[in-house]
Formats: structure tokens, sequence, C-alpha cells
């Protein structure tokens, strides 16, 4: 195993030869293995039979995001990976500065979230989606759109106890009226996020850490 | 109005004279006001009658994250002003790297807690404390510490729907068993965030936004 994943093995975590490691394939499996050699290139792994270690069959949640500029979205997808987020749908609104994600920004997105993955132990590296317009993005199950003028507050949304949770959060300047009116034509509740305006690298990661530490009963 | 505030209002926001402005002393005090005069020195406001905006008596979240190094701390107390976090108190523990704020950092901390209330219409800036080494912390309500081992879930711990939390987290590499022992017998609860290991500066900030979300209903 070398690059990213065995400089974390070797260098960060220091294991030796004879130390147990878990490793996983991003797609929710893992197996049991142990380090038989460690040089330069990399670190040798003796790995037992594959088990499935994360079940494709619980809770989801799917971050709906606006499409944000820099760092911001990568902020969102590490703390997002590590709170359990299954997939990243950025979406293009009206008020996005970006339009588009190249390729080089989208390779390193998919970096952090597998990092992050691995980071935090999970065995299933969350799905990366192309950006969409906001007017395209579907769902199955419920969905709640964040929206500092909503009468409802996120915790009286029973969407937000539900298995299957689409969270859909604006840009820098907020979602216009129109489009969380669109939104809730399709279905998604708009609720407020506490009485304060959360900035919008803040509102997909409080929605994240507020589902997993209710959904962890 | 001039220096952060002042620019604030004028380039970020583009308020021109006869706007509405809302000015807030970081104490929980606000006045409605009118913008009077713009220029490159800052804005003037003249301001109504003072009135009390955020409540001392509502709910009181202090976060007692460890002294993380760099920008992590400076992370935890941005988003955690954002999401109404009332007092910081780092904790110096056995496996922190930092043992200190020098008063440049401190300052700077405080300037961004101070930044990120009034971006989010907070009126109360929140307290920040000195560090205190994880033995002498005390607290008045109840309290829960951040433990990745612990059988209790955050959302199965009655403490976090209290008027009055103090939530405790580790530094890279986590609280010792020893350190989770002496909290739990001043009566603070471990409690897990969820099933995968949340990174030093992702664990506070979780605990915030479930700790917001649950209680503005």
């Amino acid at each position: 195993m070398g690059g990213a994943a065995g400089h974390h093995l070797g260098r960060v975590l220091r294991v030796r030869v004879g130390s147990a490691v878990v490793a996983f394939d991003g797609a929710g499996c893992e197996a049991i293995g142990t380090v038989v050699a460690l040089d330069d290139a990399g670190v040798w792994l003796e790995l037992g039979p594959p088990a499935v270690a994360e079940a494709a069959g619980g809770p989801r949640l799917t971050l709906a995001p606006a499409l944000l500029k820099g760092d911001k979205l990568a902020d969102v997808v590490r703390m997002g990976t590590e709170l359990g987020v299954t997939a990243f749908r950025p979406v293009v609104t009206r008020r996005c500065d970006a339009r588009d994600l190249g390729p080089a920004r989208r390779a390193r997105l998919a970096r952090i979230a597998s990092e992050a993955a691995r980071q935090s132990g999970r065995a299933r590296v969350p799905e990366l989606h192309d950006p969409v317009p906001l007017a395209a993005l579907r769902w199955s199950g419920g969905a709640v759109v964040a929206d500092p003028t909503a009468v409802a507050a996120w915790c009286d949304a029973p969407e937000v106890l539900g298995e299957d949770l689409t969270a859909v959060s604006g840009p820098e300047g907020g979602l216009t009226p129109d489009e969380v009116a669109s939104l809730a034509a399709l279905g998604a509740r708009p609720v407020r996020l506490g009485p304060s305006v959360l900035r919008a690298e803040t509102a997909p990661v409080a929605m994240a850490a507020a589902w997993r530490l209710a959904v962890d009963a």
C-alpha cells in the first residue's frame, strides 16, 4: 500500500511489522490485515477475508449544498464525511458565484472525502456527484431546505428523523424566496437552523451533525 | 463606525445613506439605527434607544475543547459562535501539544468571535476564557464529555436538553481513559458522537450544532 494511505500508516500512525490494521476498499468492504513489511515505497499487508463493514441499508443523508467557492466546499466535504454523510450533490443556485466544478477541484474533493473516511474509520467513502442546477435536483425520501425565515425549526420537521434525508442549503446571500418555494412545491420542508444566520459552509455541517447525533440511538 | 465592522457595512453589505441597520454592543444590547453618512473612514449611524436583544437567561452552552494547535481552535470559535455557544473554556489535557494561549492568539480568537457574532446576527459575543488544566475545569448544570468508547449516545443523555450544558472534547489522540473517568467522577456523562471518530475540531462543532438545532423548538 503506497500513496497517502501508506504514508498515513507508516509515518503518521507509526505501524510496525506485525501491527494489526483494518483495510477498506471505499465501497463498504473491509478486511483485517497484518503489516508484513515496510519500506520507503509503502506498507505491505497480509489481508484476511473481506467483510461488509458499513451496511448500505443504514440511514442515508445526502447534503445538497450550494456550489461554494474555494475551500468552503472542501470543508463541507471533510466534516460531512466524518459525520457520516452518504452523498454530496452540490447545486448551482441563483446567487452562486461558481457554476461548475473543474476536474482538478473535483479530484481534490474526492481525495478529501477518501482521506476523511479513512481517518474517521468509515469503510464507505461518500458519493460525490457533479453539480446540478437547483431546479434539476430530485430526491427519494424526505428533504429539508435551510431557510432562516422558515416557521418550522429543524427539530420540528419529521423528515429529519427518517431513514433517507436530503438537506439543501444556499450560497452566501442565501437561496431566493422563489428557489425555496420551488423546493417546497416538490415536497422539501423549509426549516430554520436556530435563531442566528449560519454561513453557507456552516449550515450543511450543522445539519449533518444534528442528523448524525440524533440517529445514533 | 470604523474598523472591521464599518468595512463590513460599507463594502460587504453595501449599505447606503438612509439604510436601516442594527447595531450591537457585544454584551446583549442592540439598537436600530440609520446610516447618516459614509466615507473612507467608516460609516456614521444615528441610533435609536438600546434594547436587550439576546436574553442572558436563555439556554447556555459552554464548549470546553482541548487547546488545539494553529487555526483549529479558531474554526471551533467561529462555527461555535454562529451556532450560539455562550462561552469557550479551552482545557489543557495530557495529549495537548499546546499548553498556553499567547496574547496574540487570544486577541485573534476574540476578534473571530466578535466578527462571527456580528455576521450571524447575534447581539452577544461569547465569553472566551483563558485555558485551564482539565483537572481544574468545573461547571454548573449538566456536562458531557465526547468519548468514542462511551456506551451512551449523545441523544440518550438527558443533559443535552438541559438549560445549561458544558461539552468537553479532547485533542488529536483523544482524552485518556483516566481523564474521562475524572470528569465522569465529577458528574460529566461520557457520550459518543456517532459511529465514526471525529477530528478534534469537528467534535465540539458537532455538539454545538446538535444542541442548537435541538433547543430551537
